[in-house]
């Protein structure tokens, strides 16, 4: 039966949110990354005294999002959030997006991470997207989380960007 | 001037929500895809006759998600949706998303097919992150879409799953 | 096969949010109710010139809620609605809770007149709960819509307030 | 003078959220339920595997209403949920609908298990109503509490499905 | 009898949602304004390559809040708006926030111009009210509308900055 | 270098959301208000047995809008508020609104008291904005705050209505 492995899944099968009540509230981070693949890299130029550049848009589209992560995916537990970052880096094929949460919480925030990090990455395809049109989102990935029952975690491989 | 290549910009190098008063609302269409690539394949099993299938809260998930764009994107413009489609496919190495969204409306909805794609696939790394922290998703991409000025546009290349 | 039978399933048991961007936008109205059975009837009575009225605060939590019916009930239409009205009227065991909508839309409005009608009763239940625990909701039920294919209806008892 | 007797009603009659600074947060939960009178017992039946079952869509749209709770009832705290459980079973007579909400709080979540209840329910008339446009939901009531200053509580009576 | 003169109070003295499902979408436009009177002008300075300026964050806060109206102002009508400008100007005193919102819809968009503006002075505030908590949002008020029953209006005054 | 005067502001000129993990939970307060300058006094006198009091309205709507913060201004960190008080009293040339807001939290909570306060005085200017389109708010700012590290403060002068 491969039921108890999965979050959300007890024990029977029945696929539910975890009861997180009995477990302590404890400094928990994840980190998490993903790229985005295109053509139109003069976006990282766009500026002007009176608008918004595109990469500050995105990256505040990334925070309000984390915040989002109980309403958007429907098992998540609604949490504090102490801390959201969220970056994004020009690199020679397109942008590197990563965000980092911190929360003293009775649950992790690996899904917080990965919201921030799709929905930066997805405001900067809505930038780009009538210039280069098959702009792509690649490699969306939790990178390390710290905290928890489960303790410390970091993926094997760096982001292949 | 890159600027003026850019959804979003104005001629002047703005970063703006653009102007669509003056287009007549026209029948429009977009389909995005991503897949997520997992060893825990056999979350596609779980069922249970009083729970809920991972699957099945997935692609709720990106129905919901596609209703929020507006919210989540900050310069898309908010929208009726006249449908929203979400598929979940599993393949050999994870899982296969895909979106369809329909409009009567000024503007497309390829940010909405994107963004329940997004939603769509995170719902699922969240059921399956215990069992495969390394889950991936990647190839998030428009793949056509119809109506509007520009008319029908199709991506180049096939998913490569 | 039943499916056929029911909205949000297609003719091969898929459920789905039904397309209608085929449909005309038209006028269209609903109108639901329930009622609330208390012995807290003294609810009614609260008032305070720098205080919230409880009824008051019920009827524009059901006007708010009607507002995110799509938000809420996963496989409705996101739609621009045109008025919402709800009252609460005392009654010898309880209160009477009704809402109307209208709309000029492609699809009709029932889901947003029963949302209006559960949120202003639980909003009711929310300020007699410590009073009366037992408080409770019943018969809340579409009276009638109008407008759209399907045209006129009405439901065939009285509400048995 | 009734007000005292009320939640959401201070001494001198103002209508107000209360303060619950001073509380220590504590375990605390709550089960509610209702019921949806129907002949469309069929809706139990669909399933499709590319669909999405109609009784999955209720149970899930039930869990996310309940972190909605503080947004749509205006004098309800912002919580965090701890765990929150939705059931739906077929009875002769139509759906048994039951939540039971787990919270380490300031304040108790019975506004949020009636809430999950009702939007559950509401999600399954929503899949019915072209079927069975008299369909109703009866009997939404708290069960029981447990925690906080008033501890246990259980209602008198068994739901009279 | 004053009620008949106020918006949301019909002629009994009912303060209700106007109906506006007989009036045809055209278009609206509507332009407010407001000023934020601070010592910390040198916020307008603040400026990293990798991070956000606070300049944008209240652009973009006011944006995104223009189309949360309907959610905030309970009897607003929900509309699909067509476009959102929000400005931030540096002034001797402060900075003068404008909004301009255009609409093709069956009533007005004042309240979202005023929404985008009063949010958007907010973030401002926010970011400098560590080094001047005296800082204060002044003269939020309609500037201008177009379109609609009564037709093109202006304020007498120019804004007190 | 003026950046670490900000909040948001980290001493590299960054803008972030500020850690507040290692805080310590405490019982903090602020208090904001407002005036709305307008001559239109009498919609204080709307009132009607099935109607909704455009005051009680307005404090609603700021009580609602408080628990919104988190989403509406983009660097704030989401919180619980464990209480939320709005109130709207008639002067001479028009209403004073102020608001209060009490938490155990790692943060203060001026920004929730301001937009509460700003969200009920907006929904004040939707009523009357018909007889009254003049109508103006000015001399929103925060009135006090307690707890924190910052510890009290008041600010210097009464507000000018």
């Amino acid at each position: 039966m491969a039921e108890k492995r999965f979050s959300h899944v007890d024990g029977t099968g029945k696929m539910r949110m975890v009861d997180v009540s009995r477990k302590r509230p404890t400094l928990r981070t994840a980190q998490a990354s993903c790229v985005v693949h295109t053509t139109a890299l003069d976006i990282a130029d766009v500026s002007h005294p009176d608008g918004i550049d595109p990469l500050h848009a995105a990256r505040l589209a990334g925070i309000q999002a984390a915040k989002q992560t109980a309403n958007l995916i429907p098992l998540c537990h609604p949490l504090d959030l102490n801390q959201i970052l969220v970056d994004v880096t020009a690199t020679s094929g397109g942008f590197m997006v990563s965000a980092t949460i911190v929360t003293v919480s009775r649950t992790g925030v690996e899904m917080e991470a990965l919201t921030a990090c799709a929905v930066c990455a997805l405001s900067l395809i809505g930038s780009i997207k009538r210039t280069d049109p098959n702009a792509r989102i690649d490699d969306l990935v939790i990178d390390r989380k710290s905290g928890g029952k489960s303790g410390d975690w970091g993926r094997d491989v760096a982001p292949s960007t």
